[in-house]
Order: C-alpha cells, then structure tokens, then sequence
C-alpha cells in the first residue's frame, strides 16, 4: 500500500542538487534529535490520546446528534480533508453525528449552523493551539452563553497544555481538555486530537491513519520536496494541485496551508532579504480541465501541476451502450467512469508535456485512512524539507503577527 | 444598490492607460453591433426565455424532490455561485427539490447520488453548450438508460439549438430543451437557462437576477478591468480573489474560469506569441487570514488582492459578555461578528498596504438576486473589456482542443 511519485514529466534532474539533499537530510535529524520537528513524532506519540479520545467518545455515546467545529485554519483544514476524504459525501443529510464547521465569523456562519442543531445534543469542539485566536474564542463565548449549565458537558476544548487564554478557561470551569503538543504547529496538527478528536466521532478508524503516517515513505517525500525546490530555483513559484479524485479535492486546501503559510518568508535563516513565496492554486480533475486548462497550455510558463490519482476507486459508474447508431456516443458504450476519467488524465497529462508544462503525480493505490495518513504526513515531512533545502523557518509565520496586533488596537477604540 | 468599487491600495494611475482605455471601449461596441459580444444583450433578451422557464417550473410541480445538474464547467460555476450565494448554506438537509451537481466523471459523484435521490421524483438537467462533451454525455446516456419509458418527462436538456450530438438527440426522442444563444459561449452563460433554470427551480427570483445584471455599472467594470490590466503590466499576474462573505465564497472558482480560460492565450489578435496568462487564487476572509496572509505579507510581490464585501449580512451573531475578568476575552464582550470580521478585513487590508501589497475591494450592498447579478454581469464585462485591453480574444480556448481529440484517440483504442 505504497504511494508512488512519477516525476517523468519534470524534466529536472535531482542528481544537481544531490549535496543540497545530503545536507538538508543531516539538517532535519539534528534539528529532530533538539525537539525542532515534533510533528514527526506524532504518528509513535499519540497512542494514549487516542485511548482517550476513544474513551471519551464512548461516554459521549448516545448523547450527541451534531459535532460543531470551533475552529479556523489549521484547526479545522484536517476535519475538512479527513470527513471529505473518507466519508460519504453526502453524510449529513442522512448519517449522525452531522458535522458543522464554523472556520469563519460571517455571523451567518453560527448563525445557520445554530439553526440546524439542538444545541442540547451537539459537541462543540473548540480548537486553538494558542488559545487566544480571536475567531475562535469569540464563538467559545457564544456557545457557552447559549448552553449555560449544560456548557461543561458539550464543550471540549483542545488547546496547548500550558499556555493561552483558554486553558486557564478550562481548569476554572473544569471542560474536558486535549492538548496539542507544545512543538506541534497548527498547519502540523492533523494527526493530533486536533484532527483526531472529530474524526474518530464521525466514525473514521484513527489508529489506522496513523499507522499509515508511520510508515509514509520519507524517500518519497524528499524526491517530491526537491522537484517542488528545483522548479522555484527554475523561477516556477505556482504549484498547482489537481486531485482527479473527488475524495481528495479538499487536499489542495490544506496543502496550500501548510505549504504557503511555512515557506513564504521575506528573511532567510542567514538574515537575507528573499521574498520567496509558495502560491498554491487549487484545480480538479476532470471538472477544471474545463476551466483553468487554457491556463496551464497557453499561458506563461511559471508554474509546475502536481496531480494526485488512485490505482481503485470504491464505486463505478459503467456508460451503457445505447446509442450505437451516433458515433460520438457510440465510443462512449461499454466504458466505465473509472476509464474515462483515467483517459481524461493521460490526455491532459500529454497536452501539457507536449508544450513544456512540467507536470508530476502522486498516487494512492486507494483512498483509506491508512493511505491518507501516509499521504498527509508525506506532505509535511516534504514541507519541511523544503524548508531545509531553501535555508528558511518552516515553522514561524511572522507576517501575520501584525495584522492580530491591528485588529486588537481597531478592538480597543470601539 | 450600487456594487462599489474601492482601488485606493492600488496605487496605479489609470490616467496612464486613457487613451487604450477609450479605444478599448469603440472596439467593445463595435464588436457588440458586429454579434461578437453576445452575452452583453443577455440581460435584455431573456424575458421570453424566463417565461418558459416558470411555465416549465409551473408544470412539474409536485413531481420532483430533486434537481441533478449533469454539466461541467460553465454549465456548473453558475447554478454553484447562485446556489451559495442566495440559498441556506445547509440547503438539502431540509429544503426541496435538494440540489445535486454531478460536474466531475470521478465514478463515485454520479454513484452517491444516485444512492440519494429516488430518481423518479428527479429532475437531470443535461447542459453541454456544444452538445459534445463527453463527461456530460456519459452521464446522460447513463441516466436515460436507468431512467427508462420516465426519461423524456425527467430529462430537460440545455445545449445549443443546431449544433452538436444533443440536440439531435433531442429533437429525435422529444426531450424538453432550453438554448444557448448561439454567440454565448459557456463561462459567460450563467444568465441563460444554462443558469437560469436551476435557480428558479431553486427557489429563486431569476427576473430579479436579470433586471439586477441590467443594471450593473460598465464604467465600474472597465475601471475594475483596468486596474487588472496595469497590475499585468506591472508583472503581477496573480490575482487573488477573497471574499469576506461566505455567500460569495464561490465566486473566485466562476471568476477563475471565466478570467482564467479567458485570458490566458499563447498568440495575440496581430499574431504575436505572448503566452499571456491570468492566475486566479482562490481564498475566504477572514478564514484565509490563517492559511494564505503569511504569503501576501511576506511572499513575492506578485500579486494583486481583489476583496469582496458587503454592507449588510443577513444575519447577527453578538459576542456575550461573559469573561470580563480576562483581558483578552473582556475586549470581545459585546462585539458583533459582522463588526469583528470587518475589523479582520481592514486590519489585513492595512498590514498588506504597509508592505506595498496592492489591493483593492469590490463591495456589494447587501447579497440578493438583484446585486449577484449585477456582480456577475459586471466581472463578465470586465473580462470582455480585459481582452480588448490585452489585445487577445476572450471567447476561445484553443490549447484545450488538442486534448479533448486525445480522449477520443484514447478511446477509439480500448
């Protein structure tokens, strides 16, 4: 059950950057042996949290019809991947507990959601690392308001164990607690009970994605993180990402957090001025083949597209043959979807490198949570390393500091 | 209920581009008057058309609990930007007819929905502009199949009135059609049934949409266009679009195909090769602020930042005051969500112009029928007047033909 990188269309050759590679590879395991890369200890360190979090879903048994989501960014992109990814794309109009994330603060937002479920039977899961994220703690306050003596029952709270607003919240009013560890980002935190905790209420086998992140292939990872590297040395700073498979149409959402919110930086870690920036844009297949692919053959070349396939999918689909009598339709007889949207992926696949668009794919043989656990955490070990290989913090977002600062003084005045 | 256009960040003197501006606009109306800016009469010319469509809708009352799109592209941005836009954001859990969109060829879309729907009390809507496309087709021949002796009163199909396999189709087996006016290619063709019919059906006020679209602002247009054109000519080629509604969290992925696929060409109207591209990125305020903002503060100056906005949301949420013993939650007590995000948006729209990060912000007075079609008809007529200014042709796609004959090579070979 691996999941393979086909780079032939690239047209870049690794062998050039080989020492760079060396390095950086030393680079990471020291930096892990100093307790700078924790993320890659959570597919071995969280066994006792799952047992908790299993527990605690069993006490909540029956209790509850809805699981709310409060949380933005990286606390709620890996619900997003995992709900998308493994079940059924129409769960809440039949299955429970029906989820609800509220990642924004458009008071249409709660507003809706809060018209959708009985609070009285409805998790709310509040998520902030830091425990001081303005969106999130606003609608902690709300629920908390609206729930009154029934807060502590359906607020769990997962947050850092020591620092932040919200802990002090949650040891005085005695809320159920999950921690992020302290070395562990929020773009990082999937495979935490920041991910975890919701996944597992909404059915998903959590031990199994994180069996599949333990044995992710790190060679993988790095052949994938030095094309990415070669192609913005070759000033192609656009990565596009093109699932053709709708079970993974949300990965490029969280790949494009975790790759532009690490390794966009305007200061190297030698304190040079680079500006360097990751802009991933969001595509799939076959649907935006009919919309962004005159983009990626006429257009300029400064991008590369990273396709993401499976060998199986779990349904299909096949196209009867009744219209022999038309030939456009007559080609279509007999053939499963399966086929013509792999058919559709060769042809976009040949267009591309038939004019230069450097193109590469990863495919899982299915998708199951051992196969997304593997893929999420390839992901971010290749995060890293690119972080390694362009001589930058991967795990620091300086840039938005200001704009908190802003909206607390705009706070202020009101 | 004018849509307002603000372009104070975008430091950009449109004084400079007045004269290729005013011939720009001689050209558009010659074009117009020659039968090559057909979209542009849509607004005026589809009263007979929404007639049909109600009486249409009259009709089938009571027959149908669903509505299944089968079209790809511009024959599914539309009907999924009015749909967001203008209906409750959890729609199918309790309104009819539910709304299923099967845009892709992954064989488990058109699978789970058919797990959902009794098709019976289904209405498949067909639309293919060209009347060819295959992931379309496959999807009908598939459906007419299950469908049976039902399938010439559940089948309405929307394709053009002459050309192409469908209508053939059509007209030989009796099938209910709707026409795309011949000049309106398909990513300008959300104001003809092609997006039309699923709105009313929908629910939604589709004369309102139209009288909203008559009404748009050209010259708000053109200045929105312009900024776009110098921000090219100023190297920026990426355009972010980011709304602060989540109502118009769609909008970037119609405007991506429409601006995209419009404006990105290898060869110029005098034959030149330019290889001119348009990358569209797609991102939600203030939810973004947590995944993308690192890259627009620190990352390459690449890039323009289009915001949407409105005056007034539907609804309210207000922050309780019920932490004020802790300063960080105390400042939040009382606040409003429509206030905390429109404080979100101005502290990001300041922290990008302090590093010279060009944005600007298209705000809409409140989300109805009558603005989203304003908004709609004003970014197509912006896209119109781009290519007069890019001096390219807007209205085809030539670098995707090559792999739409690929399929069929592919095809023929199995």
């Amino acid at each position: 059950m691996k999941i393979k990188l086909d780079y032939t269309n690239m047209v870049l050759d690794i062998k050039n950057i080989r020492e760079k590679i060396e390095s950086a590879k030393v680079s990471i395991s020291e930096k892990k042996s100093k307790g700078l890369m924790d993320f890659m200890l959570l597919p071995h360190n969280q066994g006792n949290v799952v047992e908790e979090i299993l527990d605690y879903k069993e006490k909540m048994k029956g209790k509850i019809e809805n699981i709310v989501i409060l949380g933005i960014g990286g606390s709620a992109f890996g619900t997003y991947v995992l709900h998308n990814a493994l079940n059924h794309p129409y769960h809440n109009e039949f299955k429970t507990p029906k989820l609800y994330i509220a990642d924004n603060i458009d008071p249409e937002r709660l507003f809706h959601i809060l018209e959708r479920v009985d609070i009285n039977k409805t998790l709310f899961n509040v998520i902030t690392k830091s425990g001081e994220t303005i969106e999130t703690i606003s609608q902690f306050m709300i629920i908390k308001n609206l729930l009154g003596g029934k807060a502590k029952e359906l607020i769990v709270i997962t947050t850092d164990e020591e620092s932040g607003s919200l802990i002090k919240v949650a040891k005085n009013e005695g809320f159920k607690t999950f921690f992020v560890p302290k070395g562990v980002g929020g773009r990082f935190s999937v495979l935490t009970p920041v991910g975890l905790l919701p996944a597992a209420f909404l059915g998903l086998d959590i031990k199994e994605i994180l069996r599949g992140a333990s044995q992710a292939c790190e060679d993988t990872a790095i052949t994938f993180a030095a094309m990415q590297y070669m192609s913005l040395l070759d000033n192609k700073n656009i990565f596009v990402m093109m699932p053709y498979v709708d079970r993974l149409k949300l990965v490029p959402d969280w790949y494009s957090q975790l790759f532009s919110e690490s390794l966009s930086k305007e200061i190297d870690n030698d304190g040079n001025i680079v500006n360097t920036g990751f802009n991933v844009a969001k595509a799939l297949g076959a649907t935006d083949q009919h919309s962004q692919l005159q983009l990626y053959i006429e257009g300029p070349k400064d991008k590369i597209i990273i396709f993401l396939d499976v060998d199986e999918y779990h349904e299909e689909m096949i196209i009867p043959k009744n219209y022999e009598n038309i030939d456009s339709l007559k080609i279509l007889g007999g053939v499963p979807h399966s086929k013509l949207i792999k058919l559709s992926k060769k042809a976009t696949e040949a267009s591309l490198t038939e004019v230069g668009q450097m193109n590469m794919t990863l495919t899982l043989p299915k998708i199951t949570e051992f196969t997304i656990g593997q893929l999420l955490y390839m992901l971010e070990y290749s995060c890293a390393f690119l972080g390694e290989l362009m001589n930058i913090n991967a795990f620091n977002q300086p840039g938005v500091e200001h704009g908190k600062k802003l909206i607390y003084k705009y706070l202020s005045k009101i």
